[in-house]
Parts: C-alpha cells; sequence; structure tokens
C-alpha cells in the first residue's frame, strides 16, 4: 500500500468540501454557498465558501484551502527545524445558526507536510450551544465517539480532553461550549497508519452535516424570545473572545500575514457585550454557564 | 524637590477619575458611573466606574487601579531582571457613544514602578471616529499637541507616531481611528524631570473631558440613520479586533490573570461582522477606510 501524496490527499479534502456544502444547503433547504476563489501570494490559495441567505444558518462558511511556500519562521522555530518549504491543506468550517436554540459548530482536518520529510495530521469537532441541553451533548459526543472509536478506541478519550483543554477561556473560567474532538501533529508511523488517519478525518467530514443537519432540523423547531435573543449575542461575544484571544489557528493565520477575510470567517454576524453580565439564579442561561467546564462526561450525563 | 511617592500618585490619579466622571456626567446630561470595587487577590485592587443609561455614551467606563505584589515573569523577562515587587497605578477609559457620528475615545494615564528602583510613566489618548472627519481629527490632534507642547515639544511628533504604530492592525493594514499620542517607559532622569511627567499625564487627563465633552455635544447633534448605524457597527467589529487580536495591555491582562470584566471593560456594547464587507465607491464609508493609515498629518490637512 503505497501513501496518498499531498496532492491526492488536498484533491480528496477539496471534494470533502464540496460533500458538506451540498449536505448543508439540503438540511438549510434555502440559503447557498457564494464562492471565493483566492491565490496566495507566497503560494497556493483556497476556495472559501459562504453561506448566503439561509433559513436556518445566518453566517458562516466552509473555507478549503491548499497552500505552500517557505516554512513560516515562527513554525520552524517552534519545531527547531531548519529552512523548508510546506505544504498545508483542509477543510475548516463554522457555521453560526438565527435561532439561539441551533449549536454553533466548528469543524477542521487539516494536512501539513515539509519538503524535509516531517508530516502530520490535525483537526476536531466541536459543539457551541448557545443553551446546553445534556441529551443533544450526549448525542454529539456518542456520534463523534463513534467514529474514533472506527480508528482507534485511544482517539475519543485523548482527543475529547485535549478539546477540553484547547477551547477553553482561562480569562473567565469556561470553556468555548460542549467541546467535541481536537487533535494535532498527529504523526503516521507507517504507511498504513497514514491511510488510517487520513480516512478518519474523512470520516469526520462526513459525519459533520450528519450531525449538525440533525441539530438544525431538531432544533430549529424550538420557539425562542428576545431573552434567548440576547443571551445568544452574549454568547457569540465569548466565541470572538476565544478565536481572537486564544484560538492557536486565528493567531497564527493572522500573525503570518494569512488570508484575513477567510480566517476570520469565523466571526458570529454579531455579538454583544454587557459588563458583569451574570445569569439569573435557576435560569436555562445559569444551567448552561456551570456546564461549561472541562472534564464533563457527556457520555454518562442523564438528566 | 522631593519626589512624589507612589502612593501620593495613585492618590491623584484616583481624583482624576473623580474629576472626569463628573464632568463626563455632566457631557451626557443623563447618564451617571455606577462604581465597582474589587480587591485584587496578589495585592490591591481598582474602582471601576460603568456608565449606565446614558443620552449619548451607550457604553463605557472610567476604571483606576492600584494594584503591587510579586512582578510578573512575563515584565521580569521581558526587561531581564531578577525577582522584584512591582506597584503599578493609572485610570483607563473607553467610551462608545450611541451615535456613530460621535467617536469612540480612549485614554490612559499609568505609573509603575518596582522595587528595585526601576520606574516608567505611559499612557495615551486617541481617537476613532465611525466617520472620519478631516475637521474633528485636526481639533483632536491640535488639542493634543497643546497639551504636549506644554511639556515637551519632542513628545507630539514622537508620541503621534507611536499611537499610528501601536493602534494598528496588520491583519487589515488600517489603523484603529485617526490616533493621537501613545507613550510608554517614559523614564525620568531626575526629580524635576519626574514631577514634569506626571504633569504632563495630568493634563492629559484634564483634556480628556475637554475635548471628548466637545465631540459629545457637537457631533450627537448631526443626524443618521440605518447606513451609519450598520457601519457603526462593522467599526466596532474592528475595535474588537485590535484590542483582543493586538492591544499588548489586553493581552497582558488576559495573560496574567487580570480582572477580566475591568480589561474588557472596552469592549462595544455590540458589533458586527460582515464577510468581504467593501464601502460604496464615493461614499463617507470609503472615505474614513482610506484615512485609516499610518503617517497623515492631520494638523495640515484642509478639506
Amino acid at each position: 500500500m503505497s501513501r496518498k501524496s499531498k496532492e491526492d490527499i488536498s484533491k480528496i479534502y477539496q471534494q470533502m468540501q464540496d460533500h458538506i456544502c451540498k449536505e448543508i444547503e439540503l438540511a438549510d433547504g434555502k440559503g447557498f454557498f457564494e464562492e471565493d476563489i483566492w491565490q496566495r501570494p507566497a503560494g497556493g490559495g483556497g476556495r472559501t465558501r459562504i453561506f448566503k441567505n439561509g433559513n436556518i444558518i445566518e453566517k458562516g462558511g466552509v473555507a478549503f484551502s491548499a497552500v505552500h511556500g517557505p516554512t513560516p519562521d515562527k513554525i520552524l522555530k517552534k519545531l527547531k527545524l531548519d529552512k523548508a518549504d510546506f505544504f498545508a491543506t483542509g477543510v475548516s468550517i463554522v457555521l453560526h445558526p438565527k435561532s439561539p436554540m441551533v449549536p454553533i459548530i466548528h469543524m477542521n482536518i487539516r494536512y501539513f507536510e515539509m519538503d524535509n520529510g516531517v508530516h502530520w495530521f490535525g483537526g476536531g469537532i466541536d459543539l457551541t450551544p448557545h443553551y446546553v441541553d445534556q441529551e443533544d451533548a450526549k448525542h454529539f459526543h456518542l456520534e463523534v465517539k463513534k467514529v474514533c472509536d472506527q480508528y482507534d478506541s485511544s482517539y475519543y478519550p485523548k482527543f475529547k480532553t485535549w478539546a477540553d483543554d484547547y477551547f477553553y477561556l482561562p480569562h473567565r473560567d469556561e470553556t468555548r461550549g460542549i467541546g467535541g474532538i481536537f487533535y494535532d501533529r498527529l504523526i503516521a508511523k507507517d504507511d498504513e497508519q497514514f491511510e488510517n488517519i487520513l480516512q478518519f478525518s474523512l470520516s469526520l467530514g462526513r459525519l459533520f452535516p450528519e450531525v449538525y443537519g440533525h441539530f438544525m432540523k431538531k432544533n430549529s423547531q424550538l420557539s425562542f424570545g428576545e431573552n434567548e435573543k440576547s443571551w445568544q449575542s452574549l454568547r457569540r461575544g465569548r466565541y470572538v473572545e476565544f478565536n481572537l484571544v486564544w484560538d492557536a489557528g486565528t493567531k497564527f493565520g493572522l500573525d503570518t500575514n494569512g488570508r484575513t477575510e477567510s480566517i476570520l470567517m469565523s466571526m458570529p454576524p454579531q455579538a454583544e457585550w454587557e459588563y458583569m453580565h451574570e445569569p439569573r439564579v435557576g435560569s436555562e442561561e445559569e444551567y448552561t454557564q456551570k456546564h461549561l467546564k472541562k472534564g464533563i462526561d457527556w457520555l454518562s450525563l442523564v438528566k
């Protein structure tokens, strides 16, 4: 079994973007993706697809990119490596729904290699409900675990903890949402494992529209009012705080002269900030706030 | 002439907070500051005053703090210094107006010292109009220059350039607003200069309500519509981007376990993001966008 080339992986990821966009359009029933093709001056480019005119989705995108060129000094320094060219390809998604009852979702699958032979996979999928619901959280984590378990039984526990640690706002002592999985620098020992990790990322890609489609359909039926919209705006504020202050990918992109509009595709349509906001005791908002914590075993919780 | 103690400076800065709050309440005519007194577990505390129920001001605050304790490792490492206790006191202000025709303003004056004798002053004042107006910009820079020139004729040109460089969003290649002045690590050679720099910071403090009161009064008379409100929301988004991604003070505060709600007092009440927004050719918004650049000599411009 021979290893797929970077061009093969890039092509497969591009097809995954097509698949996901088609499925999300179907699930929304009204909106569509508008395509924006861009070139990177230093090498490569991308195909950013922004969702427009949605019924359920208010803002978001599904971005594919395949970029290459001299490895940024920041990476070389971190890895203690000499000059080398790099190649990176991936699919990155953030969707912000209109309804506060539908969660925000994020997914990313990516492959990175350097011409000195160093290479790895990274990615993850995580859910940020404006209102934490235990049944929803359990469903999400169960579906993610099922995919993980098909490839390696150590993946889910390891990557679930990684997501808890990664999607965390130290300055608020809260997690961004209910987590999911996150993995980075996953290095294959041999060609077989390389294919296995690649297939794992593709299974995550296929899971994305399935599991999010489920929430789009089910949760967009739930009623809400001004109170829920206003809470959604504050939660969107926290999403902004995480992405701009702590997200390593966003920081890296903005630091290394990445394509700003594609990087900040993850921003919500709007967000609000209120000094010292405290949810009302006993409210659904307080319940959510209390459940934005690391280390919750969503699979074993029953309401 | 003997040098004022850190306790003296802290007291004077606290009085400056009182003065500024009183003047801003008068200029607004309706809103008032609500006080929030807090203690810092590691030493010291502050008095955060948040503006409520305003007529002209929508959100913002005037914060005083005087904190002390072991110097954070980040500072020690940066300055290549051994362990030492520090003391820091200052007044920090951000005001977001309701009307898009009134600019956002920021001011900060601060004093820092360590028990090994190292000490310095820092601060600045800068204006972020949602709509750049040359007359307003000239007025603002002229008033700031007048204060600077009373103390040192090198201050304005030096600190104006510093503000251009500091209040800059590399990922957008734009400045946050029309700048003003910014200075840091201003070290006095002797007691006389120490007093001089302290008085300079107090003159800036007194300038604040004067110059901003002028814009509150004049610009809140200007009419605006949906188009201007929507542009304001996008500009507020940029304000969030600067503060969360690039502002050294915010980063440092969040990194070193500062008081989150006081640090993020600077966030606008709301903000919006739109993928690839481009102002209409020939519009006032495009004019503003084109004038968010470093190195503009606002004093010499005539419409």
